[in-house]
């Protein structure tokens, strides 16, 4: 199907398209001659698909040795709740992004259906579509690097970000293939080198889960799965498969590798969960954060980002005491479901010493918790937590900044 | 201020902040030695601030000759309602954006004020902020470029976009210096060459204007104003004053030269009209549009945009009979006021010759008006505007497509 005539380099001549004044017309087909005022090559290149300013310099950081990296969200340039497509997340598995041409790939669903079906990335933009803005968020974000003072929240929370999602219903595409009855969970498979699996319950695949291809208006990213990966809102990340290629309806999960070993939870008594799925009630402060300086006492605007994967955020508070008090900041309309909230809350810094947090509560009624209400959650104390280096999965402990007399703002969590 | 602590180029070994497993930590001081597993130079360079996959090929195009230059944003492939900064439409002069320090950027504002006040970008990014998704579109969009079959959409209607943007509300930085009685308009001025300068009256000044740093989570892109731009939701482009260096408060419009000359709107009696503002109801399809080819019978989502400078998309009623009967189509939600909206309609393509069309109703209840309608309101007859090339500002005419019995799609307007 040819619906995209892009890439259709013409420059040509056609003073009248945007004059405001009466102008001849001039034929564009015969407007080959150079033309003195048209831009350079280079020029050109920029006007075609554009850069930021050669000044800004945010960028992905925290590539991580081992078999994993993890690229983190500069959030303390953030604002508003998009996140530009450049500066995403990521987070693979020790290899580069596969370099799929979207011509030959395609999607087979298949296993406990009546039809099984083997969709082209074409065919799957003709249907029906939705478009949502949604958050994505590591299971591994924000831990354990908030134990050092000098993190930023780039570090602790850098490993989820949000974007304007565009993709077809899953849902509709189960309904073309027949689910069989006793079909109770799908396994997505992407094209990378792992063949990373998920196994995913029929439920929640058939209420808000995505066949995802673009993100931000444009196709998604190679690193975000291009051309096509599995989107389910308010789950961790690693249910969202990238280079998604095959889903398979079975009875039971698959138990693959990633869910049955790294993103399993090991409790300290020695058992382990396995299926995590729904984030909690989340938020942090992205400015003023740990590792910014204030330059002057005065006015501050304090702004962060609260999310939660039940649904919408329905309040965030702040508190600039550490805790005593607590006031309820504004929160930036449209408020979207399983999206980033942006908050907002002024403050005049003192000079005195200052400890900066936020705390969300979500539509199902959730409060973010402590870093104690959750060390006796789970059952262990928060010298453990302090001490190693031991992730807890789906951390979401209201993250506290402190602000010296100087101005200089450290991490104050543990 | 120091509120950014980017570019810190830290790629440390850090096994555990990611991985479901418990590790020893690893102290980040330590951990200098090269590691085989991470990202060579130039993977790593795109991990810090990504690009699209090389099978994507949607540009900008339409640069003009002349002085003007309008580079179209490739609404065929659009998705949703944002539209990524490298793909924003840029109208300019003549000119290439200024190159400009922000730390040495300044706003001034001035005039008939009681305190004549300086900002630096950084004390505009510390004062309460908005972030709002909202369209801007060129007043000279859609015209006359429609009058020959071969159009696509991005020719037709690719100078409009939209985006997610944060600024400060100008309301607040005017009750700062103190607007004096009498003072009725403002004159925005740009840092370009040409220093670019607009008359907005007071009222829209205090309504909804912003001074924006912002656009899509990211800094403003050099061609969009960075470091500052004016916002003036939903009024013609040329009112969104691009690198933005002074505001002066005035009791009468500037008539400056783009807004007296170019920017005016000749009539056919050989009077003018200076000051137009507000777009109205407009909608345009998308998707199948203007050269592209439908391959075969069957299934295909009709989808398109439409916004208004009223406010909110009420409806958005589809065509596929040349206008004969009309059907409601799907609104994408949430929908946002001055802002693009995504339309959806089922069409099953019977092979026969079919007309495409899209008609918007914003909260005004004002209603697109065919371009019949708006002959006989501007009182010239269709022959004029079909044989010459002069444009009719702010046209919002319903956009009809054409598609034969071959599948290939033209322009059907006039």
């Amino acid at each position: 199907m040819d619906l995209a005539p892009s890439n259709r380099r013409r420059f040509l001549k056609h003073p009248a398209a945007i004059a405001g004044l009466a102008a001849a017309g001039v034929d564009p087909s015969s407007a080959k001659t150079p033309d003195l005022d048209a831009p350079s090559d280079g020029e050109r290149n920029l006007h075609e698909y554009g850069a930021r300013s050669h000044y800004e310099t945010a960028i992905r950081t925290g590539a991580l040795g081992g078999p994993l990296l993890g690229f983190r969200t500069p959030l303390q340039n953030s604002v508003g709740i998009i996140t530009p497509g450049s500066l995403h997340y990521i987070v693979s598995h020790g290899y580069d992004p596969p370099d799929i041409d979207p011509r030959h790939h395609t999607l087979m669903i298949h296993g406990m259906v009546d039809r099984p079906l083997v969709f082209s990335v074409e065919e799957l933009q003709r249907l029906p579509s939705v478009s949502r803005v949604y958050f994505l968020e590591c299971h591994g974000n924000t831990a354990p690097s908030p134990l050092r003072p000098s993190v930023t929240v780039q570090d602790t929370h850098g490993l989820t970000s949000c974007s304007e999602w565009t993709g077809v219903p899953l849902s509709l595409l189960l309904n073309q293939v027949g689910v069989k009855k006793g079909a109770t969970w799908l396994i997505a498979e992407g094209a990378d080198v792992q063949k990373h699996s998920k196994s995913i319950p029929i439920g929640k695949a058939t209420d808000d889960v995505l066949v995802v291809y673009a993100q931000n208006g444009e196709a998604l990213r190679p690193e975000q799965g291009y051309p096509l990966r599995l989107f389910v809102p308010g789950w961790e990340g690693i249910n969202n498969v990238k280079w998604l290629r095959r889903i398979k309806l079975a009875d039971e999960p698959y138990m693959s590798m990633m869910e049955s070993t790294k993103y399993a939870v090991i409790h300290t008594d020695g058992t382990s969960r396995w299926f995590l799925f729904e984030f909690g009630a989340k938020s942090v402060i992205t400015r003023p954060s740990g590792g910014q300086q204030l330059p002057t006492r005065g006015f501050y605007e304090i702004t962060g980002l609260a999310w939660s994967g039940a649904g919408a955020v329905r309040r965030v508070e702040v508190s600039t005491d550490g805790g005593k008090t607590w006031a309820d900041a504004k929160l930036q309309e449209p408020i979207a479901r399983k999206a980033h909230t942006r908050f907002l809350f002024p403050w005049n810094w003192n000079g005195e010493e200052a400890i900066l947090q936020s705390r969300c509560t979500d539509e199902k009624g959730q409060v973010q918790p402590t870093v104690e209400t959750i060390a006796k959650f789970l059952k262990i104390d928060l010298d453990y937590i302090r001490k190693s280096s031991t992730m807890v999965a789906d951390f979401n402990a209201i993250q506290p900044w402190r602000v010296d007399r100087s101005g200089k703002i450290q991490n104050a969590l543990l």
